[in-house]
């Protein structure tokens, strides 16, 4: 069992998960040896991995062989739940055991590498397995809080290139995944609004920082955007939490999000980044007054003292050019 | 001028300095034409940089010449303060004129790229031209808060080798910083105490995540590492701010402080790592409730979306278990 630890100074919670020094670390010894490099997301290569909690397949295909198109397994080094770990001292009141689950979703059967290289209707099906995870694991009951993500590239911290995603459940208080709902609980309780609603009025009425439009969502670089090119997606219909989507609107979600990674890889080469489903938790009904969203963060420059020391970030983009320069892309 | 914007969803501010992307990107172009890349911090390039602030000089030599040990100037694409910058307009409650000033601290007048090839006393230099500076600065009286940190190697953020530190002072409010300093007050206030104090003694009482100890100092691996092989140098006796410190104690620091680096050097092959000194805000008399210190960060592995997205670190070394690998380094 992994445990969670916080720094009474800051507040900041830390995971200690001591097997994940074992992942295989493909992209580190790339330039040696990765001819020898046996992927473990590859189709025909499903019994490295756990057996599957969800896959989509072929209708004659059997479960944990090949023919699937997306396929859902538990991490075999995972953050949180699996795993024996020492045992939080009675004595350490910051400590507490890292109850919970970590999944890998293997986003296509190929060794691809970028999100782009899927075909639209391949990427709303990725989406649709977010969604079905998040509604199950809010059905199960054990979980109050989730994350959500990818992690592409070197520079933004992946270990493996195949086109993944990663989702970690924890059982233990929302307060860990620093939840932003209370802001929004509290802007709802003060003005009876919320947060991201009143940013989208703004963000849709002047096109200085809006990217693109479809008919159910937004794509702009957020007034302050930590990262060069940052990209928030938005649904302009209030909505908590990302399992509520309507799946009618999962195509017209993934061309959006697709269209937004085939702009940063025509500004960037080669990027790296990370994608994040912001969503409510599991917790309670006042995270209605969430607003789910997906925030794309490119890694083009190292986060270095400042960030770390101060928690402010340094910027060298102002987000309306680089709205501009993502618009003409 | 550069300016802040804060996040009202999340309280995160950020600074947005849109000359940094002109920085000489010596890391970057190594491998390609490195060798005709002219470091701009060696001795003998001094009009390569803004004229010197402060340097620790032969009697002999003049200013913004040759004949230095230790030289501080004015980063030529600083963060904060220098340059124009498109006026904060006034319709956006969540700006404001990024008002201060960065310096860079040039810690050896040859290419050295380690702390650890600097010799102790030479060390023990840079270390007093540190506290000289926040001393000033303080002094000065437009600066509420301050940032003093060291970027080592490209995970680190680096982009120079030759061994620098970066001070990076802010006239507006402290909390643009996340500033520390309130935990520590209403713990003082409620307890009559210092979060700090009180960790020294669970630390120095046990040897579990203690990695040194000199007269005046302890270094430890903090309960909730973010990092792994996270060090913490703290001072045994109650100090607000680095600048307070008795200049004759400056050798001790230095020695114990780089024998970290050493040791660090011996687990890590070339090490990244950021290191910061934590001293109070230059603001109120109720700073006097910080206890300054500095924190060593290596940067083995990249941050990603989990960090990111929840604010949630993984570390993957328990910290008893790094302060005995450091103990024996």
């Amino acid at each position: 069992m992994s445990e969670f630890r916080r720094n009474s100074l800051t507040g900041q919670w830390v995971i200690f998960a001591e097997n994940r020094d074992s992942r295989p670390q493909e992209i580190a010894i790339r330039q040696s040896a990765l001819e020898n490099f046996e992927c473990p997301f590859c189709e025909g290569r499903e019994e490295r991995t756990p057996g599957e909690t969800l896959a989509v397949r072929d209708p004659t295909s059997r479960r944990d062989g090949p023919g699937w198109r997306v396929r859902v397994v538990p991490n075999l080094f995972p953050a949180v739940g699996g795993g024996e770990h020492a045992k939080p001292q009675a004595a350490e009141g910051n400590t507490t055991a890292a109850g919970g689950l970590h999944e890998i979703i293997i986003e296509s059967p190929r060794h691809l590498t970028s999100v782009t290289q899927l075909s639209a209707e391949q990427f709303a099906q990725v989406l649709d397995v977010y969604r079905q995870r998040l509604a199950a694991l809010r059905q199960d009951g054990r979980y109050k809080s989730v994350a959500l993500f990818k992690n592409s590239g070197t520079m933004g911290g992946a270990t493996l290139s195949h086109v993944h995603g990663q989702l970690i459940a924890i059982e233990s208080s929302a307060s860990i995944f620093a939840d932003r709902t209370p802001a929004f609980r509290e802007q709802f309780q003060r003005y009876g609004n919320c947060l991201i609603c009143e940013e989208i009025r703004e963000e849709a009425s002047r096109d200085g920082r809006l990217v693109a439009e479809s008919e159910k969502f937004l794509v702009y670089c957020p007034h302050a955007s930590r990262f060069a090119y940052e990209m928030w997606i938005v649904p302009r219909k209030h909505q908590s939490s990302f399992d509520q989507i309507d799946p009618a609107q999962l195509p017209e979600l993934a061309d959006l999000f697709r269209g937004m990674l085939v702009k940063l890889e025509a500004i960037v080469k080669l990027p790296a980044y990370n994608y994040i489903v912001q969503t409510g938790g599991f917790d309670t009904l006042a995270d209605n007054h969430y607003h789910w969203h997906i925030e794309i963060l490119p890694r083009i420059t190292n986060l270095a003292g400042l960030e770390l020391g101060s928690g402010c970030f340094i910027n060298s983009i102002l987000p309306e050019k680089a709205a501009a320069a993502l618009r003409n892309a």
